[in-house]
Parts: C-alpha cells; structure tokens; sequence
C-alpha cells in the first residue's frame, strides 16, 4: 500500500461531514478502527505487533529484545475536536511508507526498526495529553490516569475495558522503553516557520518544546432566574469566565506567551438561568517557564479562583547531538515549538528523541484547515528513509 | 389526592440526584410521565380531558362548548435544566387542589372550570419560551414551531411525533381559545417582594410582565493550535464573548434592565484548540421596551456582531379590573415581575388574565433552591379556590 493509498483509507474514519474535521478520541469506537487498520499494515509488511501498559502500540521489524535497542519512528492516530487529518496520522503513514521505501530499494536494518503509535495523545476525550507515553515513562501516575473521566462521567479504566484491555495493567513500562535506542516523530508543522521561507525546504528539524500545561478554573455563583434576579442579588460565574479570558490574552502579551482558554462547560447552561457554575480549561505556554507561570497567575486574580493544574511539562530540549545530525544530513532549518508531542515526553524520559516537520501551506492546525501537499508529504517521507538510513 | 400526595407523586419525575433540580423537558420521557400524571388525576376528578393543536392539555369541570366560555386555571410541568421544583407544577396541583376543596364544602361551577397544562413554557429544549400557548394564539408560526431543533439536531416536529403526536396539526387554534372566558395561573414568586415584607400575606397578585426577549449572538473565528499561534496571527470568538458578557451587565445597569448570558455553545471545545465558533444566548428584559433595545444594541456592539432575535414579548399588563378584583379579594399586593409566562402570552391574545404568586423564601428561580414552605402553598391553594368562587 502507498502513502495515498494509506491516506485514502484513514481518510473517512471518525470524519465530521460537517465541519470537515475529524473527532477521533482515545478508546472509542474510532479509535478502535484506526489501531485495527494499524495492526493489518503490521501484518501485511510481516512487523512484530505488541501493546505495552498504555496501550500503545509497537510494530517491530526485528527483535528489539535480542538485538536492540532499536530505532523508532511513530506518532498517534487520535484527534483533537474536528481536528486535521495531518496531527499525528502523517508521522505514522509516513513511517510506513519509510519501510516500504527502503525495502523496495533493498536495505535492511543494521539494528531493529520499529514503528509506534501512542494512546490518547491529545488528550481530547480525557483532559491529559500525550496519556500513553505519560502512563509508560512514569510521568501521570498510573491511579490518576485510570480515574480521569469524560465529559459523560466515563473512566479511563472503564473506556480501556469497553476497548478490550486491561486497565489494571496500565502503568510504568521499563521494558517497552528498554527497546528504544532512538525514537524520530516526523509531525506536521504547526505554524509558518517553513511557509514563510518561499523556495526553502519543506521539512524542518525540532530544536525544543516550550514548556506547556493545563489548568482548570472552577467558577461558582448560584443558579437564579435570569428574569426575575436583581443585578445587585446576582452571582454570575460568567462575568468571572469574561475577566479571565481578557485577562488571558493580556498577560500572554505581556510576558511573550501564549494562552488560550477553548474549552468550557457552563451549568446549567439555560437561556433564562443564570449559570450556577462555569468551568473552563486554561492552555498556557511560552519559551520561559517563569512567563508562563506569571500568565497562570494573572489569569487566576482575575477570574477569582486559584487555577487547578491538570497537566504540566517543562521544557523539553531535544537531543542536540542527533538534532544537528538530522538538520546536516537533510539540509532542514532547526525550528522551536509550542505544541507538546510524545517525542517530548520520550526526551524527558532520557531517550535521544527527535522531530521533523513537514510544512503545512496554511499554518493552521488542530483545524480542518490543517494541510500538507503530498509532494510535500512525499518529501517528507524521504527524509524519514533518509534519517533510518543514518541511524538504523 | 391531597396537595401533599400529588406534590410527593411529583417529586421524582425528571429529578437529577447530583443538583437536586429537574430536568422536565418538553417531548421527553419525563415530560410524558407528567402528562401521564396529570391524564390521571384528571380523570379521577371526572374532568374531560382534551389537547389541543399545540399539545396543550385542557380538563373540564362542565362543557365549555355548551355553556362556555369558561374559567380556567392552570400553568405548566415542564423545567429549565436543573430547574426547581415549584416553578410551572404548583399552578396546576394548586388548581387540582382548589378543585377538591369546593367540590368537598360542596360548592358547584356557575360555569365551566378548566385547568389548562402547557407544553414546552420554558423553552428549555427548543430555545422558545411559551411555545404551546403561542402556538395556539398564532404569535409563533407552526411553521417555524415545527423547524426548532434542540441540541441533538432533533426537530419539535420529530420530538412530538415521537410523544404520539401528529405535528401536522399543529397551528392557531381558535376553538380551544374559544372556550376561555378568563385564566388565573398560580406561580411560584420569583423574587423577593413578598419575602421581604415580614408579617405580610403570602400571596400576590401580579400587575404586569416587562417586555423580554432572546437574542442569539454568533461569534465566528478559526480554530487553530492554542500552542502553536502567535496572538497576532488569532481569530478567537473567546474574545468577542468576554466583550459581550461584561457589556451586558454594564449596559444593563445603566439603562434599569436585566441582561443575562447564560447559553453558551463552544465549537469544537478543545482545551488545546482556539475556537471556531462560540454561540451565546441573551436575555434581555426590564420595564420599559427601549432601554431592553438599548441593552441588545450595546451587547452586539460589543460583541461585533449584530444579535439575532429568537423571540421578543412587549409589555403584557394584565387585566386591570381583574386584577384590583383580586388584591381586594384577597388583600393581596401587587407586583410586577420580569418573567415571561403563558398568562401573559393568553393576555396579549386578548384573555381576561391573572396571575398569583405565592411567597419564595429564598427569592431564588429556575434554581433547586427555588422554595415555597408547604403552609405558604396550602394557603396558594385557598386563595385559589376563593378566586374560583368569586369567578366561576
């Protein structure tokens, strides 16, 4: 199967014929067709599959246990709401095609290849992002992680056991992580760094992740009838939410951040009710922790509640021996990002991890905008042969 | 049945057990259970129970085609999300309650007496308010009645087809209006006038309900990566509703209104996703009709977007003979209030019309901390009944 020939077979599952988006979350129905069309490319280039203790998924071309450690290419296959096609899926068909590229060329690894794919790394149906490589590396405990709930009230344990896995297994896995000499995500680019260079490359090398979280607000007023209430009686959370996004955007300016409040769940959300609760999600990032810091901070006096931390990742400096390496070897501009990956969280766990990105013409992503032509995909393919040439 | 056991009999219909409010929403199983309720107590009273185009139920006490019009009382069963208990049912037990009294010190109609229950007053699902009661008197178009569609994508034509009614019949209906000399509806206070007279009566004659309206307010942008785009490169609908909430309570406190933003739909409500579209609802009353347009002016102003109406009521005052009849009946005072109901949307039809309100200790509506002590409701009850004496 080619690279188009595997984008036109993901192209219709958990697609929003609507927005033209993708709903894509971990652990549903989608989710479960997307691993099962995983599992079938395994088989048929005849890779060894495994599920670790996260359930993510290892397609292994050799035996890392007796010849490893190996080098491992890979992404994720969930979404964000009516997100792109690209996040994720094009570093796992790209893989794919790598394989088959150097196969057809007559190569084989001086050492095992792998290919993977994370559990739930957006976070989207859950709330923790990068989940599976989290629960593998030890970084979200493995009791928080099976208790964290859906907007239905769903577990973590309850939606992995509805998908046929264990969610008592789920934990820490020295042993999946012992197989991985290196690990490379190639990832749409997720902003104009590469678009803005006209007649330059069209894959560029990752240089760090800024350090990144969520945080959860809970604002509390009481419930009253929109018709009939005084303003001076009112106790309104939404004026609360308001403050918060203005202030969010003000204090990403000031200390040269960013921060986005996106989510939110409004109780009981009636037009004639005054909302006893709103809950909104606060994204916050930028290349200086401290910034960051001061952004959550502002945030929280102005909407009067002490932010809740639901995730956090420091920077992330990717290894800079193979960084340089991969940039020389593909000719590739070294480029920042604000968006976390698992990549990162591999990196943080002590493995030489690294990143290309392919250009995306619109800039945009986590949006049906999000784009890649295929020659650039093709390229992109290319340089993931080239890099396995280099390091496998 | 006495108050208290139809009151128990009510208590667990459509009741959630985490907020302790209801959610009795039009055309749902719930709303067919208190329907169901409701066909059963009428007909163990002996009471002809008919519906009319809307679906709006009507029980006679006496044939109001051969000695009408008649006297009705009544109001709705239906709720706002997580809505209290007493507002909409304890009009229509207080008037199965009144019935049972006369009808125990052996008094009998000088002519027909109705209870009427509407469908759908609070608009909960479908976003309009009165939607049985302007049905039947043509202020809302069968057409357009029958297009609403709730948050599901699901029609008021489908949701009544599946309550077992025939959606093409809905329209004007002038027989079942015919019948209808005058309507009294009992209402829970949503306020604190009678509260906060101390010693005062707990009962409360109603002179007028304030213009009030809908707004819907749709802000547009570009989902994007929350964690990838620059602030400059944003086009975030976030922004556009904090604007719009903080306009609202400003304008509302200069132009002596209420406005409220208490609906909001978030798309695609990702934490790491910048908004495509939020969607938000205002409500806007107060006692004169040009400052509420000043309030909706100043909001879509603020929000760059021009408010799209759902539904607009001018000021209903209701009839002032029957009115002052009352207060002296029942040395009752008399209040104005800010909340739309179906005896004021029968009175702008051209009903004689009045309303009761019975005393609320917590002032508080459309909340579970909604109340009325049950000696204020037995004394809602008499008051009811000497009305009937009086009128009927």
């Amino acid at each position: 199967m080619t690279f188009d020939g595997m984008w036109a077979d993901l192209h219709p599952v958990g697609r929003d014929a609507r927005s033209g988006g993708y709903r894509r979350f971990a652990w549903t129905g989608e989710d479960a067709a997307l691993r099962e069309w995983f599992t079938g490319e395994a088989g048929a280039r005849g890779l060894e599959l495994t599920a670790d203790r996260a359930g993510n998924l290892w397609a292994w071309w050799g035996d890392p246990d007796a010849d490893g450690p190996g080098l491992v290419l890979g992404s994720h296959l969930d979404s964000v709401p009516d997100g792109g096609a690209f996040d994720g899926p094009l570093g796992v068909v790209s893989a794919l095609a790598a394989v088959d590229a150097l196969r057809a060329r007559g190569w084989t690894p001086g050492r095992p290849l792998g290919i993977a794919v994370f559990a739930d790394e957006e976070g989207a149906r859950f709330g923790v992002a990068c989940a599976g490589s989290r629960i593998i590396t030890g970084a979200l405990d493995p009791d928080r992680a099976r208790s964290l709930t859906d907007a239905d009230g769903t577990t973590v344990a309850e939606a992995m056991a509805a998908a046929g896995l264990d969610p008592h297994h789920v934990g820490p896995d020295a042993e999946a992580l012992r197989r991985v000499g290196a690990f490379v995500e190639l990832h749409v680019e997720q902003g104009r760094a590469l678009v803005d260079d006209p007649g330059g490359p069209p894959v560029g090398v990752a240089s760090a992740i800024w350090p990144h979280g969520r945080w959860r607000l809970d604002l509390r007023g009481r419930a009253d009838h929109a018709g009939t209430t005084r303003l001076a009686d009112r106790d309104d959370p939404m004026l609360h939410l308001a403050e918060a996004v203005i202030a969010a955007r003000r204090a990403a300016g000031e200390h040269d951040a960013l921060a986005t409040i996106g989510k939110l769940r409004v109780e009981p959300n009636g037009v004639n009710a005054i909302p006893s609760r709103v809950t909104a999600w606060l994204d916050a990032r930028g290349p200086a922790e401290a910034d960051v810091r001061s952004v959550v901070a502002a945030v929280g006096a102005a909407a009067g509640t002490e932010p809740v931390e639901e995730s956090w990742t420091g920077a992330t400096a990717f290894d800079a021996g193979l960084r340089d390496r991969l940039a020389g070897l593909l000719a590739a501009p070294v480029l920042p990002t604000g968006a976390g990956h698992d990549a990162g969280i591999l990196s943080a766990a002590g493995i030489p991890t690294a990143m290309l990105f392919v250009r995306n013409p619109t800039g945009v992503s986590h949006s049906p905008q999000e784009h890649a032509d295929p020659e650039d995909c093709h390229r992109g393919v290319d340089a993931l042969a080239r890099v396995v040439e280099e390091l496998g």
